[in-house]
């Protein structure tokens, strides 16, 4: 069975190939289909955005999909940048836009940064929201075509005040999961994916595909 | 098989009964748990207030969860009242308080005609979602829960000018679906159900769950 990863984030695919590996699934990717649009994720909470992901790619192409939406919540900054994160540098009313100079990820670390000096409360966790939808399973009388199976995963940490590590995407760099003197980007892929949101979302997923797809 | 319905809406919860009647199943409400908290559907969208009842409902009573939210879009106000459907009249951010004298469901009724006098487009649609969340599905090492099954289903019609009916609840005497000359409210609970978006959010999801828990 194949199965499409909605993702053009190469980190995150990278994570979910290594998650699906030991499934009886042949794992595509939005690349390996020439995709050439994105699906806007403009939905205020991280699950419509995962299901909304899931349903476009999957009707376009006629093929199951697993989509993920995930992010960081900062308890100091009232649960921002949630479902803003990948684009945080650029979110002009909350803590003012960041300039792009390397890359995306590295404006939106300093602008964590930038908000939280001289914070105390460093407090944050990862989200995952993590969906699957198969478009096989609508019937022509109910075309409105919605269902699949949802989960979610959680990483609790804390916010470090600068970037260590190499390893991981996003704002790894600087978010140190409880129990560890890390950051995440300081920790192999697989010691990442067993504590991770993802990790955890994707596994409960997959725990029950296996029974829905039999 | 015992599955609890998290609605303390009896006019849903008779509607449910009615979907799921065939199924091998003992369907549970709230009101047969004794229950006496109800949790606030203060999300921002459908999916995430069901999935948020689901959850604190199944970990509470350690049972499995159907939960819905479910309400009404109207295209020319934009939307709304959408996830304020229930407590529309009390909003006073949008077109004001609407007094209640008899009942909530007739004050939304009337705020939303109010907004709506000589309003020529009445496009609207129903939308349910609807959940499944088992908390025997969570294993320690994942603490935090969160796997299930999601639905969605749609109703399109339009807004009368005024109330016809006295079936159903909620905005069902005002709302027409599309190839009726009968309000929601005007059809029998079977008529309904065939058509309704929570009937077909319900039969999507159920055919799925037997699998599920096989």
């Amino acid at each position: 069975m194949k199965i499409l990863i909605a993702t053009t984030n190469q980190g995150k695919l990278k994570e979910f190939k290594r998650l699906l590996k030991d499934l009886d699934i042949e794992v595509l990717s939005l690349k390996d289909m020439n995709n050439t649009f994105e699906v806007e994720e403009d939905r205020p909470t991280f699950i419509e955005n995962a299901i909304k992901k899931a349903k476009e790619y999957g009707d376009f192409y006629k093929l199951p999909v697993i989509a993920e939406d995930a992010g960081l919540e900062i308890e100091a900054l009232g649960g921002f940048p949630g479902v803003y994160s990948a684009r945080f540098f650029a979110l002009s009313t909350f803590g003012g836009e960041e300039p792009v100079q390397d890359n995306k990820d590295r404006a939106n670390i300093l602008k964590v940064l930038r908000l939280l000096e001289n914070q105390e409360n460093r407090k944050a966790r990862f989200v995952s929201n993590v969906v699957f939808y198969n478009p096989e399973n609508s019937t022509e009388e109910e075309i409105d075509k919605g269902f699949g199976l949802w989960s979610e995963g959680y990483c609790y940490g804390e916010i470090t005040t600068q970037p260590y590590g190499e390893e991981g995407f996003g704002y790894d760099p600087i978010f140190k999961p409880e129990g560890y003197d890390k950051t995440m980007a300081q920790l192999t892929p697989e010691e990442k994916n067993k504590i991770s949101h993802r990790g955890k979302a994707v596994r409960k997923l997959i725990k029950n595909l296996s029974k829905l797809l039999s």
